[in-house]
């Protein structure tokens, strides 16, 4: 891929490392310029990350013959009413929501490749559907009483400037927060609900933020189904990701630390019995910034171009 | 409260800011000496801080005399067997363990009062049971099917050399550990189970190690009983801890963070209801070296030595 | 002391533990009202933690029977002609400027006691002046050539939004900042000055930002005059500071850590000999917002209020 | 390149990714043998990482026809005598270290090409010897009064279980270490005084352990020489560099931070003037394990193999 054009608005004019200094050895990168400059002409394809609502406008005046693959949330929800209920105001651009495909690779892989605007998931919908969906459609865990604890690093909150995700607001400490109410909770149960064959899926989903810049654990409490033990749930895992490069099911008493996926696309998931009979606790680990955006992103890429699938996307965890 | 005399073994002749150098400035501390040398005529009463084991010996040879709050496992599971199989060894003092109080002091106040050997709670069990004793007590929750998803900081580990605990190892990352496993499961199990009034009560607890140096969070997920809700069961520990120095109920919509009670004794809970109906989420936090060990341990020393509790422990929290 | 009025402009009306959670249990403290509100028949003393300019306003308002510990940099530099070349505006209250008293409470306390508006000192020309004036005044050390690498926590910047102080831009890296143009500059060559008789002393300061909340550290490079090394240094710091409660000279090989004053009014200072002969180096340790800030406010408040010197004052440092 | 084998003594027998499971999914990686197990008959090419003094025998053992790049500090020092004096003890390959070429790549590129044993720089040598051997060479600034003050991230120390690299000791905190007596002083001093034409430079050089992962910077004041500007040291470190991938001189202003550089091979260096006439102030930053280790390791030897410099080191910076 050769990158032609990057945009901007109030930044436009300046170059990428003036913005991400840490770039200023990436010798390759055009000059920011506004959305509207750009030529479409020699496109064939873009990533788009752009605030909600805005997302909606901006590709409604992107050529059709350009693939696109959104990191916002606004193609995520099939439902325009449900974006509407928790997102603030209508669909902009409903039709332009019926073409989107939902990026979740390995559990959509056939039908990214033949997508032209892609959705790419959530960081937590990421890290929660990769363990359960497989378990959902074979009917080895119940859809009901699902409760999903999950942990954040900091960037998930973005770049903007606000004093909860100053240093010292975060730093040696944790909290909860969104209880109940966060944006990523209807795309979970959307993508939960289809695995179970239509039934509507009500999750408990608690995040976390914690003092650590990129990583992410949901720690998943499941009811088995009648006949299945933890150890099933993990064979099967082990089964349905065996050919997969970027996700991993650990053996038995195998525990993935968010370390292990740090700076890479993969996702290790880890299965163990609980002392509650009848349940199983799940641990799923990505990066929320690579396969939990960026890299999920540049992954549903290489397929809508028809690229080996994992170009650019071999880089092994970065520890300490 | 004077000092007389502070015990080590391979640090005997030390000064204690020679191990603990931040204590350079507190000139009224006392050399380091051998246990064995102590001399227990002018002593009233002691802390104990001493590995499991080692703990049911020292204690055999301190005069009935002395007063003695316990830091360690040692004396907190009633049941010798239960300490046996959880602790790898047969209980070496039976006899004291028939006397020790378990000093969750909220909890168990005229107890510790009237006692001379206080079981001071592990960390865990404290920001467990500050939130359900009171509600399993009034029947307001299910003792059936309690998820306990706990984070803690480092210093839950100790100050021994290991790996695991390097800076490298734990910072920027997360994990679960001790999946099924911990050995605090056992002492909030014993617990509950009392405030249950006798029902055994089997958890679910995972605990997670989170890159800070101090600060505890158990979020608790819980069924509520007929005809309670979420609310409710907040007003119910507002009304239980409202004369309470050191158990905060924070308001509807409450959310306790951890940077709250760093360095304090504190405890602060908050409550929301759960969107799988018929649930509660529970969020309770502490120091989990104050309140969940050597602040809650001075808390009981004032209580036996009839001297105000809150004595040594109005340190308001520290932020950042 | 008893808080009579606590104010806020933007945020009066609210209860402090509504900006500030952490002090919810902090009960005696009033709610928040707007300056103009404050009835200064009742009130003997203040502390005033304005942004500067708007101090100096403020300043002039109160009645004049009111001792007051300023926080902010407006009543630090003598020359006020030095204050508008470095903070951008002429001074507003030269006369109130005559009248201020340095506030570096172990180099001037005779002053202080007998003052009624005291310039507390920054964080860096605490750390700085502590250790170098000493030796200054007794020409150990030349005046020429004065070097600080100084370190701090990112608590330093203040609590409001800004892109370079969120935690995923600090968090894992360090950056000096201001190199060469730090405000703190000429407050520290005021104090180095008027020590070494008079003569001007440029120093060269270089502060960087560390990934800690709070803690900060000045290695400085200082040449020897004739006859002199860093042992002489040592003493003669131990011997001017041997009856002081916060400053902590530590005897040879004694390595000052900022863990070992975190949350504590101390300063420990360290002195070793410098592979280049003739120099030695000095590392300078403190709470930026304690000795740095809030704590020497405190104690020079107690004694302007003839109170003991260390009341409040007498925490040990909290660590980890 | 393809990895044949890989040793260890204690973990023989193990999988790579069981010591770092973060290498799980590097499913091409061989299990780890005893050294003596090696069939060095179809091996071009070995980076040796032992400790120092094992390091000298191993290396006797290896075939001649091995290209070798060492990590250790064992072939660094050209003088023997210097390595008994900073190491405690005789060297044991004396007639290896006469091979040895220092591998510090931009500085020494051709002879590295030719050698058969590659020296691999320490970090802080690498850090400071980039910005100031052109300098020197040039004459730019003074061999005299070079202060070197350094700053590195906790995975400098290596991964032993040590208690002052805890977690809990580290974080939150800086502190100095080794003042004066740091190992990597000699390699440095080698360095410089060779660059200054064979006088001998005596630097003054005190490394600060910072609570972050990796990352490195040397701040280092230096005497600019008769007629030079810190502007000229600028530019003729741009000059020098301005083919160099991974050295990047910034322009005036330019600030480098530790972020800029993390995970990479880059090192960023910053120039700027000092208040104190006649000096000026320059920032090096690298990753202390790539360029600082690993990454020049590699670089060396794509050297000596004859492939391209940059094979394997194009990954750009990782932020957060």
């Amino acid at each position: 891929m050769k990158i032609t054009a990057m945009t901007a608005e109030s930044n436009a004019g300046k170059k990428f490392a003036d913005i991400y200094p840490h770039l200023l050895g990436a010798t390759d990168v055009p000059t920011l310029v506004k959305n509207a400059e750009v030529d479409w002409d020699n496109i064939d394809a873009a990533f788009c990350c752009l605030p909600h609502a805005t997302t909606q406008e901006i590709m409604k005046s992107i050529p059709k013959k350009v693939k696109v693959v959104d990191l916002s949330a606004d193609f995520r929800l099939k439902d325009v009413d449900m974006y509407a209920k928790w997102y603030g105001g209508s669909h902009l651009a409903p039709e332009l929501q019926k073409e989107a495909v939902y990026g979740l690779t390995e559990l959509n892989r056939d039908a990214v490749k033949a997508g032209r605007l892609i959705a790419n998931p959530g960081c937590y919908p990421t890290s929660v559907q990769l363990p359960l969906v497989p378990l959902l459609r074979k009917k080895m865990i119940s859809h009901d009483r699902i409760t999903i604890d999950a942990k954040s690093g900091t960037s998930g909150a973005g770049r903007s400037a606000k004093v909860n995700i100053l240093f010292c607001e975060v730093s040696e400490g944790l909290n909860a927060y969104g209880v109940g109410s966060h944006r990523h909770m209807p795309e979970i149960e959307q993508g939960l609900s289809e695995a179970a064959g239509g039934q509507e899926v009500v999750v408990s989903f608690t995040p976390h933020l914690i003092p650590m810049n990129r990583g992410m654990m949901s720690t998943i409490y499941v009811d088995l189904t009648a006949g299945n033990t933890a150890d099933d749930l993990r064979k099967e895992l082990q089964e349905f990701y065996k050919n997969e490069t970027f996700v991993t099911v650990m053996d038995k008493g195998g525990n993935p630390h968010t370390r292990y996926v740090r700076g890479s696309n993969y996702c290790f998931i880890g299965v163990f019995e609980d002392r509650i009979k009848g349940r199983a606790i799940i641990l799923s680990v990505i990066d929320n910034l690579v396969k939990g955006a960026s890299g999920q992103a540049l992954q549903n890429m290489n397929l809508i171009l028809g690229l080996p699938e994992d170009m650019g996307l071999q880089q092994q965890p970065m520890f300490p």
